[in-house]
């Protein structure tokens, strides 16, 4: 099961490369993750946050402007106070444009420490997680993709 | 030896939990980046481009609005198509707010796929690479700092 | 006949102050020009350009993180060579949270100047300037919604 | 008396037209709207705020990727409870870029309501109101030069 949103690529997104600029991709994730978490969580406390401790972007292909992206959440590892998500940006040719994982604290901002990820959340990040399967044969599919990709690091 | 700049935290950077937004850091990364590729490869033909492939930020401390942070780059890794750039990001009293690594791959537009890093350049971004001793000692101390980090993921 | 977009709010397009940066409404603004360039204008020549001269906003009230705005965009006056559109930005309550006008100018790139408005592009305009009517009415609605505005300039 | 700020046209703040996007423009009059507001009301209370009710630019002339530009603000009306700016941007050739004029009202944020100039915040205002003779004149200046824009709307 992946969650699956689908944004337009604006005009101020794209830089004098003519391509969408690297800066743009983290407002794509972080509306993704926005959007996932009021479905996992939907009722929280307002002293309870999610922070984000990290995330790592691989740039696959280029996007543009005017174009629609989709981009599917799915969750990768489930700790004690912390998980980790995977974002996949697709483009309408269906090419794989970019892939992210983040990792994600649970907080208490009252408290201003991590607290333990609370129960009714992780059962529902474990439905997500169950996914994994699903995914990451799709994760497959999207590698194969990627060897259309002109620019690898060595 | 670090290459180092300074950005000015706008208010429009910031977002409504009263910190700097997770998007922002990215669009000063990008800034310590098109300084120092200015610096190390500054006379490049119009053809040649650097293309970021991979970035990973680590959120460690939050940064607000008004502030002014450092960022200081340098080369972790030069391989023979691409490189590694490690950007760390601190406040005014010194403490690390993110730590990032970004792969860079050299890039001919004209070919439209990636070539191997210039002469001139490989030789001045090894002049980077060797401050990597100083910077590892600098990475000991901010590392030191980071205990006070509150969010850690497990 | 009004244009109308649905836009959703970033978190990272708020503010410290806990509403939208006053810089993310240009960001809305530009989305729907975009927009109602392809519909009014769909196969233009790639050496024609719309050039926006200017832009004016006003704030009416404050809008949110997560929330969708609508922004119905008409046209209120056509020039020779430029034209005046005008934007109002409503939230799910129907409140007016901004307004905006802009001047578009019609631009040869090739020539590097400006260009009389082609004839089909016109007579496209036009019928969103018969809107006006009906945008005045409305509008004269928004203005009585206005004096709720706890900020007024003298 | 001008107040003067220059800021660095980052690469994310240019789009596929290979010029500044009409959007970041905004970035930088908020930069130095902040930076005014430290100068003229510096200890300010925490209930009190400053609201951009209205702004309005005029683009003038392209900007472009790595430029640094300088914004001059000053004071061009003071009311009860609000007051006029003025920004003009100037490229490192003096060319004007854009000129912008800004509503400012003075907020009470634990009231919710307008509230009269503070008199050491208006005193500090009409310093760099007395600066308009200057001004203008250079707005003379400033204007023989836009006979250069290629574009102008009629």
């Amino acid at each position: 099961m992946n969650d699956e949103i689908e944004v337009y690529v604006r005009f101020s997104e794209t830089d004098m490369l003519g391509h969408v600029n690297n800066t743009s991709y983290f407002l794509y994730f972080e509306e993704a993750r926005t959007k996932f978490f009021k479905k996992v969580h939907p009722n929280r406390d307002s002293s309870f946050g999610f922070i984000l401790a990290s995330i790592k972007c691989d740039f696959l292909k280029q996007a543009y402007g005017d174009e629609s992206l989709k981009i599917s959440t799915n969750i990768s590892k489930i700790g004690t106070k912390s998980f980790h998500m995977q974002h996949i940006l697709v483009n309408n040719q269906d090419e794989k444009i970019a892939q992210a994982s983040a990792v994600i604290v649970c907080f208490n901002y009252e408290e201003q420490q991590s607290v333990a990820i609370p129960a009714q959340l992780r059962e529902n990040l474990e439905a997500w997680l169950a996914s994994k399967v699903r995914c990451s044969k799709e994760g497959n599919n999207a590698s194969r993709n990627d060897s259309s990709t002109s620019w690898r690091s060595d």
